[in-house]
């Protein structure tokens, strides 16, 4: 098991009275596409449902295994640290984090056991006895003046947070193996040095330089080929096209004699 | 206007021959959620609609100002760059951003006109000639193994990057508010596509096109143009640069009758 999936793996993110049944299936589907697997519902309206199961869409071996508690109590009971995810902030001071914080504190906490993701009612949240049961809180920051995020749309921006930094700490940790020669090299300096003296050239050659300001042009080919940081590819095949240019010009010109 | 907002003012979501009404809805309630307003619509399968407007929840507003056009190119005609939200990779390399990476380059792009992030349709993406538009890709980092993250759930990621990008810049006031037209603006979408389109005509008319695989070349002028993010006065004097070799190739073609 990769570092990133052994991570996401002590994951719980934990659904309470959840109303729409098909807002279950997309959390599920926002879940699985971040490699988290573990869902457990609380007092559901309705669970199993073939609207969950839809919306799901390819993701519904997360609902088959899904565990149901009859209150958040049970559904914590056995994890190390939980975090409920809120719109609004508390009359008391309460740990609150963003997404990208929890994400990085998830990653710190012990490996001990697993960690809880709270997400409330669609219309009513969390109750406060029920924000009490956990250590602190995810603030999502939305727009003060449209904050209702659907369930789903929540559950997926707290899970991609999960795995961009599983997937980071699966990269840091990782040692760089060591790689043969790239496919397409970038052009490198001197390449790119040759490839600015043949514009030139041929822009002299059909008279597009300004004589008396040569170097200014030189200076904006220069700085333009600085940014496009060439392959070594494009370098050949823009050279071949200056070069075609040239001998077309000459052999049209020969032509003329 | 807040340094936020102007920033997330610029930024217009494209969906592609959406299918499902329902996804329209739920992208524009994500977008909303997060801070952005601008939607335009490709050929949707089926808009307005009620089920949209369902979705929306709220986002309706969007819905009702949302443009309509007939193909990609009309949706970016007036754009300095755009993105195209990916799950594969191409058979050539392409600019191919982290959405974090992406919302950090939007930062930084020049202010100089509208940024669009375009997502294809839920089944079949986007096609290459699509992908051909745009100046990079955007690809989500899910689960291999699970990769079909719903429509709106793509768009809500794109989005929290962008406001969370567009906040700590606000935050740490490193943005500077928008200023007066820029000295040398970017080239923008247009101005490259023509610049594109006549680059091709010239090689073709020095005979350096393959006619075998003539569009394997266009995709690697593509590429690289995209990567050397053109100033507005390089397009123009590389355009320039083109007409003179054009011209001097008929004259003395002309000469030699």
């Amino acid at each position: 098991m990769s570092v990133a999936s052994s991570l996401l793996d002590r994951v719980r993110i934990v659904l309470v009275g959840t109303t729409h049944p098909g807002n279950i299936g997309a959390a599920a589907r926002a879940m699985k596409t971040m490699g988290l697997s573990r869902l457990a519902l609380v007092e559901p309206r309705e669970f199993p449902s073939a609207q969950a199961t839809a919306r799901a869409a390819g993701a519904d071996d997360l609902l088959v295994r899904a565990e149901l508690h009859a209150d958040l109590a049970g559904a914590l009971h056995d994890t190390v640290r939980a975090y409920a995810t809120t719109s609004r902030a508390r009359e008391i001071e309460w740990p609150l984090l963003s997404p990208r914080e929890f994400a990085a504190a998830a990653l710190h906490s012990t490996g001990a056991g697993p960690l809880a993701v709270v997400f409330g009612r669609e219309n009513s949240g969390l109750t406060n006895a029920e924000l009490d049961l956990c250590d602190g809180s995810i603030r999502i920051p939305a727009d003060p003046g449209f904050s209702s995020l659907n369930l789903g749309m929540a559950v997926q921006v707290i899970a991609y947070e999960l795995r961009v930094a599983a997937l980071a700490a699966e990269a840091a940790a990782a040692v760089p193996a060591p790689v043969g020669p790239v496919a397409d090299p970038p052009a490198g300096w001197a390449a790119t040095e040759r490839l600015h003296a043949h514009l030139l050239q041929v822009m002299q050659e059909v008279g597009y330089l300004n004589p008396q300001r040569p170097k200014l042009l030189a200076r904006r080919v220069r700085r333009w080929l600085a940014r496009s940081q060439l392959l070594h590819s494009e370098a050949q095949f823009l050279r071949g096209f200056l070069t075609e240019i040239q001998a077309r010009l000459k052999r049209t010109g020969a032509d003329e004699r």
